[in-house]
């Protein structure tokens, strides 16, 4: 059974997120019926990472075994053209190792969320950003993200049905930069709990907006409650960026 | 009657351009319908650039006279909260003097073509670029462009309806950079004629590919025949980003 990895570019606006659900089309539904349309057969395609309803991706990793080998390139051009015209195309393919595993062996996951800080709500990239009118102040917002960079309890930063069995997490990267009329906060670790990013990129709003500062962040991180932490940022502003294995 | 200049950001998808038409949704039209929404007048917008079906804006300029004063501000939130859920609005609003004319006087337009160059189809750009799978030499684009610069004959970059008196225009820019998967083709000039810059950028895709040099560029400028000219290049690609007077 070769197996393959897949790195997949995805528009989430409209989609129930990457994993299967009942309640309407997600990304791994329209890539498993492509590879079916494809191969002929039920194949499982497992991501690295499980991004919510209207999270977009241009990083995602997957794996996929089929039943007969065929050349990397006709795998992808061959899902693509099932894929069409969903919002979603495989980007790169490769066989990987028969213990490759896109979520089990992934060592960093890289999600990068963009806030839109213009008074007018955004209309090219409304899709894309979070719009936020109020000025922020991307120096204090990076300057606080110090705090939460590092291995933590990151209960405060935690959707309630989260699965994780710990709240326990290492965070190597929060960086918040400004980019003209974007601030774009650029997470990075091993792995994240449910809704981190949103929760933590929602709580460096409030201190980019004056209304929290740094030790108003520092007490929410330490109360280990998700009431003490700032409320979810909307997820059209979040995407995944990259896996590193 | 005091006039306002209006700073205008639009995505051309789904609109059949810049000016009212019959046969369907234009900028100029949902601008109107939103100061009337809001002023109770039928008022003309007079926009810098007529750009096509299709074609973005980033930095659209348009005027219109208001029979009573209101602030800048107030006229921007007004129009802006009546074109919702188009996808237009005003980024910017000021007084401008009795005889500032949006369209008479522009000094220069600044447009950007941007071609994104991977094999596989763009997912989150798709509305925005010009999916060419084929690797571009963005470099031999750009050294091939400087024929164009300069006051020439445009015709072989013409549209067969334009309406402009002469062909004779002056190019100021045109610059072609590569940013990691997408080449941009950045022009700037007094005026254009009808689907110059995308002629020009159809044509500079040509030599990126390999399939003209540079002496065909200019072959094809010297004829001064539409047919000489390349292909226009998909609408999509192209933004207007901005009008300087």
């Amino acid at each position: 059974m070769p197996r393959y990895r897949l790195l997949i570019e995805y528009e989430g606006t409209g989609l129930v997120g990457w994993q299967r659900q009942d309640n309407g089309p997600s990304v791994q539904q329209h890539l498993e019926e492509a590879v079916r349309a494809f191969c002929g057969k039920d194949v499982a395609v497992m991501g690295a990472g499980r991004t919510d309803a209207g999270v977009h991706a241009s990083g995602q990793v997957a794996h996929l075994d089929l039943t007969r080998h065929f050349p990397a390139r006709t795998v992808m051009h061959a899902i693509n053209h099932h894929l069409r015209p969903a919002a979603i195309a495989v980007i790169g393919c490769a066989e990987a190792a028969p213990d490759f595993h896109a979520r089990f062996s992934a060592r960093k996951r890289h999600y990068r969320y963009r806030i839109f800080n213009r008074l007018v709500r955004p209309v090219l990239e409304r899709h894309f950003v979070w719009h936020v009118a109020k000025p922020l102040d991307a120096a204090a917002m990076h300057e606080a993200a110090r705090i939460l960079v590092g291995h933590h309890d990151f209960s405060s930063f935690r959707a309630a049905h989260c699965q994780a069995s710990s709240p326990m997490k290492t965070l190597d990267r929060l960086d918040v930069i400004r980019l003209g009329d974007e601030v774009h906060i650029l997470a990075s670790a091993r792995s994240f709990l449910h809704n981190q990013v949103r929760a933590m990129a929602g709580s460096l709003k409030l201190v980019g907006e004056g209304r929290w500062d740094a030790a108003d962040l520092a007490r929410a991180l330490a109360a280990r409650d998700r009431q003490a932490g700032g409320p979810n940022a909307p997820p059209q502003g979040l995407c995944l960026t990259g896996v590193d294995y």
